[in-house]
């Protein structure tokens, strides 16, 4: 874009310019000053840092002991199971795996993310496709994630990556997986992609189509749905969250199952006031009165 | 506020109603439509709740195992250490303890950060000091941790908070955390605080305080200074997340250190984009050229 472009949109803009970025708008805004909160706590801050590598250390130690004390059952949903009675694909025989979502779990999408922040329009399916294609320069490993991922080959742990980039990017991918440091991947063999069956964007027939061939001892992901569809079966923010924290499904995290942070964009950043604030947890300062 | 004065806001700002919720501002603002996107994920989502609930997982597996085998050190940096060359307080003979912060690390502030949503004005001291003051119906616990304090006691491990809440109001703040379904907390004894000592906000003072009668074997915090100071030394941004990273530090996450998320407040929404997005990792669509 032209400086001379660049220079017309900010004084047209410029009353808009109190306004914090109008993401989604259909005009061009100024570029905000700072990229937003969740941008900063996950590519920036020390303490994203720290909450990726946590759970990167605590996938290693648990699957050191799995590794030494093969377990029955994969981490992974039988078919026909529900989160309230949970049942997983038996392990047999087959050679031990962790399976991963790829994008915000073991790859960081910086550029993508910079570009997103920049121009402050929201989510660009046309843009996100070209980051696929051309984004292997400007990603990076979640932090503990590349060291996570050689240290579970070293293992003798066979490392699968399951994500929702499209089937059509593969080689891509491919690339852009080695260039962050995360190691090797084959399509259909350790890479699944959207596109590799019928079920769109829903992970559960690939992750059906791993479990068959390996022993899945430890999953990780940033999204829910990188451990069930049945997180995405339709209930309301508050019963989602709620499906997390009953038993048995409250004791898999960090013990099977393991999340990365993503306050950027996805599944969890939804909801309206009366769906994040219950209505007996609300509060206004006494002297303003009750709201 | 009548229905009046709610509805002449509503006219006189109506030019603005395209705008984000105003943070800062001067003028009160018609109320955002939905919470910001941190606190849907804090507050709301099932991923929030999940990686919570792993930090207490991992917490209680990796305490478990010292109760069994009591460690030399306690995981409190001694005076004088560093983050390149940590050092930490002999344990002796001390009781074994856990060191936690309170709020959203052991506590969710969901009232009051209802009310910082709803009026979004950004923080405001004496709202917040009200808060400590008269919060106590409207806390709740992080997912987790009311279950994860409960086993600790159990395990023999005295829980000890250690907060910037103000020791003005202790006793509030001993009600706030019992409501929350955390237990029992006695100044001075289980309950430190902001005022306690001369060092203000950092709370390095305090754990050198507690690890002088007690073996500490586990801290839990959402900020960095609630593990150390030293991360709060003036360093920038990418050198402060850096400073996560570099080991023997980097084993520490999830190791004797646990991170609760909060992508809502504090220091790790810091940054601009120099900070946040290195210059070697931008990108933009091919077809737009580069930024």
């Amino acid at each position: 874009m032209s400086l001379t472009k660049r220079l017309g949109w900010g004084l047209l803009l410029a009353p808009l310019a109190a306004c914090a970025p109008a993401y989604n708008s259909l005009v061009p805004v100024p570029p905000p000053a700072n990229p937003p909160a969740g941008m900063q706590y996950l590519y920036g801050s020390g303490e994203g840092a720290a909450i990726s590598a946590q759970a990167w250390n605590a996938l290693l130690t648990y699957v050191s002991v799995r590794v030494k004390a093969r377990p029955a059952d994969s981490v992974v949903l039988a078919d026909g199971a529900s989160l309230a009675a949970p049942r997983f694909v038996p392990c047999g025989d087959k050679p031990l795996a962790a399976v991963f979502d790829v994008d915000e779990t073991v790859m960081l999408n910086t550029g993508y993310e910079y570009h997103d922040a920049k121009t402050g329009r929201g989510f660009d399916a046309a843009a996100w496709d070209a980051w696929e294609k051309t984004g292997e320069g400007a990603v990076g490993p979640v932090p503990g994630a590349d060291r996570g991922l050689a240290a579970l080959r070293g293992l003798g742990v066979t490392v699968i990556f399951n994500t929702n980039r499209s089937a059509a990017n593969a080689d891509a991918t491919v690339r852009a997986i080695k260039a962050a440091g995360l190691g090797d991947a084959v399509h259909g063999q350790t890479l699944y992609l959207r596109g590799d069956d019928a079920m769109g964007s829903r992970k559960d027939g690939r992750r059906a189509t791993i479990a068959a061939r390996f022993c899945v001892i430890a999953m990780g992901g940033d999204q829910l749905g990188d451990f069930s569809d049945l997180f995405n079966a339709g209930q309301g923010v508050a019963a989602r969250r709620a499906a997390t924290l009953q038993p048995p499904v409250a004791g898999l995290w960090g013990h099977g199952w393991f999340v990365l942070p993503n306050p950027v964009y996805g599944s969890g950043l939804k909801g309206g006031f009366d769906d994040v604030f219950p209505m007996d947890k609300r509060w206004a300062p006494p002297a303003q009165g009750e709201k």
